[in-house]
Order: structure tokens, then sequence, then C-alpha cells
């Protein structure tokens, strides 16, 4: 029997899945939590050779792993060349070391990409040949397909759809820069935004238990008419459309693909997602025939997509 | 003997070249005034045909025609949705009008995408798998290749490169929207920041001959030491900068192309530009082994690719 291993590898698990070489669900699945690169004891990497480890089939041939981290990650090589999320994770040429211990073709590629690979194949996305997927939750990544393949760039950095400037000079990003999309539209820039508004004007926190909430919180006061967290999701979704307008202009797709955490709380920001898109999009040329839709593998995308991403790379 | 035709329609001329199927240089090219639709007695399509007509070859056969066109371009249709430098040209079915009087197969696609495929196959990016290419006149456009193939999008509206935000809510973009790269990067938004500061101080446009001069003599005047004229291209390579990074971190190319009128005065914005990239992109990585390049292929870009993408086509 052959078999192919999904690595999905998060800031706050790891998840590791046995596929059959030739079928679509997985045998065996593994969750593990990740540790900081900074603990001296147990890294990153050990727990992914552990969670590895736990769903390796007793008899038959893996013939490939892949792995989707979060960060950049330069596709040929296999390095994670940074990981934000997983303190201390630089550097790490990931494929090289599973290789060596694993004796099997390793492929390592972004998280983002390979749900949006996942989708594509299998998801929501099936059958169209230009697409872009895009995931919000804490931040804001995707995934792109262009002529029927998968937009990666010269050495894998490319489809950072989060990190697009969009208002020069703007809000503060995760990533250290200022005014990307991500510091607009994701649950972070909601969160932000909820938090400085707090500030300025406290009675606008009523709602909340804190004076930092938690994007779904704010999500659960948006539903209940606080006007503030009914404001952040506005905002968020206004943004979003600058951003994807810019894609149909750049990608003129059939198919855009919303996933992610936040993508759960869509009746809050679809309004003003689609209005600002009408608003912003050169003309109705764009919008003519174009599916969007709500992703649908949901957490399980990132390893449907590395499977999937291993299979048509093995061929 | 067979024969390719090249048609480069601009807002000014018309340009139409008779090209040998297998050769790389014109035999013949052939020069006239394009007229605005508005006009009753000739058209821009009266004005096609006859350049056409002119270098028609006396004897073999014609294989196929390429016409580029500024504007949106339906590319599997043939149809020009809209040229705004073409006043009344909307909607014009080229492709299929072409066809009937010279019985031939037609192609259009937009005028910046082919100089693009030019400058891909011929020019500053032969050899490059992963190719940003950006012209910069009076707009702002462009053409993408990814995987080694020219992107187009769906219906063929994609690569609108001049037309993303990149200052949300910011300059009106001849377009009719704002905060476009166009808008801060193009010979108009040159000319437009100019002529506003001298509308805010008219003592800064001393070294000018009117109140609204053109792209061209403000680099004269930047040459000769005129603080406005040189902010202006400084500003422009500012954002030139912001809108390349948003591009590095999208397609991660091995090859930036610029040509143009303005990059003709490269030495004017060059280092602005080059400071604010730095500035803008995620890491360092997008700007390793990355070529920057001035075009080579100058007027005849949109010719020369016209004529490669038709061959590629007929293949």
């Amino acid at each position: 029997m052959d078999y192919l291993i999904a690595v999905d590898i998060g800031g706050t698990n790891i998840r590791s899945a046995l596929f059959h070489a030739n079928r679509d669900s997985y045998i065996k699945i593994n969750k593990i939590k990740t540790r900081p690169s900074t603990e001296k004891t147990v890294t990153p990497l050990d727990q992914i050779l552990l969670s590895i480890k736990n769903i390796w089939p007793k008899e038959g041939k893996v013939l490939g792993i892949c792995a989707a981290a979060p960060g950049s990650i330069l596709v040929d090589e296999g390095v994670v060349l940074l990981a934000p999320n997983i303190p201390g994770w630089k550097n790490i040429s990931l494929a090289k070391e599973l290789e060596k211990i694993f004796s099997t073709r390793v492929l390592v590629n972004n998280d983002a990409r390979m749900a949006a690979y996942g989708e594509w194949k299998k998801g929501a996305g099936i059958g169209h040949n230009n697409l872009l997927y895009i995931t919000i939750s804490t931040g804001l990544g995707g995934g792109i397909i262009v002529n029927g393949k998968l937009l990666q760039g010269e050495k894998g950095l490319a489809t950072e759809v989060g990190h697009i400037t969009i208002v020069e000079g703007g809000d503060l990003c995760g990533c250290g820069k200022s005014g990307h999309l991500e510091a607009y539209s994701s649950g972070t820039a909601i969160e932000n935004f909820v938090r400085s508004q707090i500030k300025k004007s406290p009675e606008s926190g009523n709602f909340f238990r804190s004076p930092s909430p938690k994007a779904s919180e704010i999500a659960t006061a948006a539903r209940e008419g606080s006007p503030l967290a009914k404001e952040a999701f506005y905002r968020a979704g206004y943004y979003l459309g600058v951003g994807i307008a810019n894609y149909l202009h750049i990608f003129n797709p059939s198919c855009v693909i919303i996933g992610g955490g936040v993508s759960r709380s869509e009746s809050l920001y679809f309004e003003s997602f689609r209005k600002s898109l009408e608003a912003h999009v050169l003309n109705r040329e764009y919008l003519k025939n174009l599916t969007i839709s709500r992703a649908k593998l949901g957490d399980n995308s990132g390893l449907i997509g590395c499977v999937e991403y291993l299979r048509d790379s093995l061929h």
C-alpha cells in the first residue's frame, strides 16, 4: 500500500494526516501542540517529527510528505525563511531535515497557499482556472491560481496577498510595515480598531468584558447590537473590497473564495465588502460571471491542499 | 511567402507592420493618424483598415493579424470594451470586423500587455519565467508573465497594473476612481502635481512657460534645477516603489522592466523609487537576484509583442 502524508504547522497546533496515495479522505490524523523554538528542550521541529511518527504507517511505502507552514517559504529549497507565528523559527531547512529522517520526498509550502490549492481541487473552486483564495483570521493570507496553475513566483515568495499597501502611510501591519490590506481587514485589524476606539471613548466599550476584546467576542457584540463592533466589521469589509478590487484588476479571476475564522462572521461585513467592491472596480465586466463564495473545506483545507499538491507534484 | 501583420493602435497614431512569418524585423511599416470615433466621415476603424491595406503584401499569404489597443479588451472575443484615449471607442468587435474584411485570423489585445510580451520574448526580459513589465507614459500600464505564460485572466481583463489602489481615498485617477498607482506615478500624475503646486504658490512655477507644463517640460526643468520639478519626479518614484513592492509580494518575479516615455527620465526618479522599494518590501529576499531594467525595444515593443504573440498563438 502507498501513502502520502500532509502536515499543517500552525502557531498553536501541528496536525499530521496519513492518506492513501489514491484516496481523498485521510486514514489517521494527529494533533500536537506547537512549541516555540526558544524552548531549549522541545523545538517545533521535534514536535513535527513526533506528529509524523504518530501517524506513520506500520507497513507500505510513504511516497512523500508535504508540510505547510505559516510565513515565507523558499519553495524550491524547502526552507522556512520566516514564520512570524512560531517564535524563533527562521531559516529552517525543513525539507532537508525531514528527508534525512524519513527518507522520502518532502515538499514545504505556505499554509494559506496550500489551503487555496485544496479549495481549488476539492472545495469551492473546482473547475476554475483563474482563482483567488483569501483566508482571513489573525492575519490575512491566500493563494492564487493563474491559467490553471498555482502562482508561486520565482522562489516561492509570491501571493503574500495580505501584504499589499492599500493605504500608503496607514495603519501598522503585523509584519511591521504599514497600510497593508492585513492591517485593515484581518481579525487583528478588527481587534486593533476596537481597542483604539475604546481608548478614545471608553463608553463605546460597554458591550465588552475587556478593553481588548478578541475578534470572536467583537463578532458576538456586533450581533447583539454594539455600534462599535458593527463599525469594526463594516470597516474591515470596506477595505476588503478595496483589496479584492485590486486583485480583480490584476488577475481577472472567475472565482474568489474567502475562508478563515473571520469569514464565519461574513454576515457582519459582506454588505460593506460588496458595496466597496462595486465602488472600486474599474467596470462591471470584472463582476460578471464572477463567483464569490465561502471556503468549503474548513480547517482541513490545508491538509487536503498539501496532499493534492503532493499528488500533482509526484506525477 | 507567409506573412504576419502587427497593428499598434494608439490615441495619436495607428502603426501597422508587415513581417515575414519566420523573421524578426518587419518588411514594411505604415503610420497614420488616429481619428476620434465621434467624427462621422472617418472613424478609427477606417484608419486601421487603411493602415493595414497600405502594408498588405502583393503576393503570398497573411497567416494572421494581431492588433494592440489601449484599454480594456475582451481577449477571447476580440472586443475593445473601452479605449479611453480614443474618443467614442466602446464595445468595438474589432477582431470580427477585421476578419470579415481580411479573411485571416485576427487577435486583439491590450497594447501594454503586448509590449510586455515583446520585451519578454525579444527585449529586456529574455529567459525570465516570472516577469513584470510596467510602461509609464500618459497613463501607467503593463503586462505580467507567470510560470512562463502571459497573465490575461478569465476574459482578458487582467494586468491593469496602474489601477490598483495604493492610497485609498487619494488622488484622482484618469479612470475616474481615486488613489490608483497611475494617479501617483504616471506622466499625468507628475503634470497634475506640478499644476496643483503652481496654483498654491505661483512662484514655484518660475521654471515653466505655462502653469500647466507637460511631463517632458517638467523633466527638463528638473534637470535645470527646479525644486518643484525635482519633487514631482521624486514623488512619482516614491509611489512607484510602493506599487512595485506590492507586485513583488504578489508575483515574486525575477525581472522588472520599466518602459514608456517617462522611463526616459529614469535618473530623476530612480533614487526615490529604489529607496521606497527597499523600504516597502517585506524582506530582502524579494530583491535578491531581481533584475530591474529599462525596456529595450523602444516604440516598437508593441509591434514586436504582437507578432511574437501571434506566432505563439498560431502554433
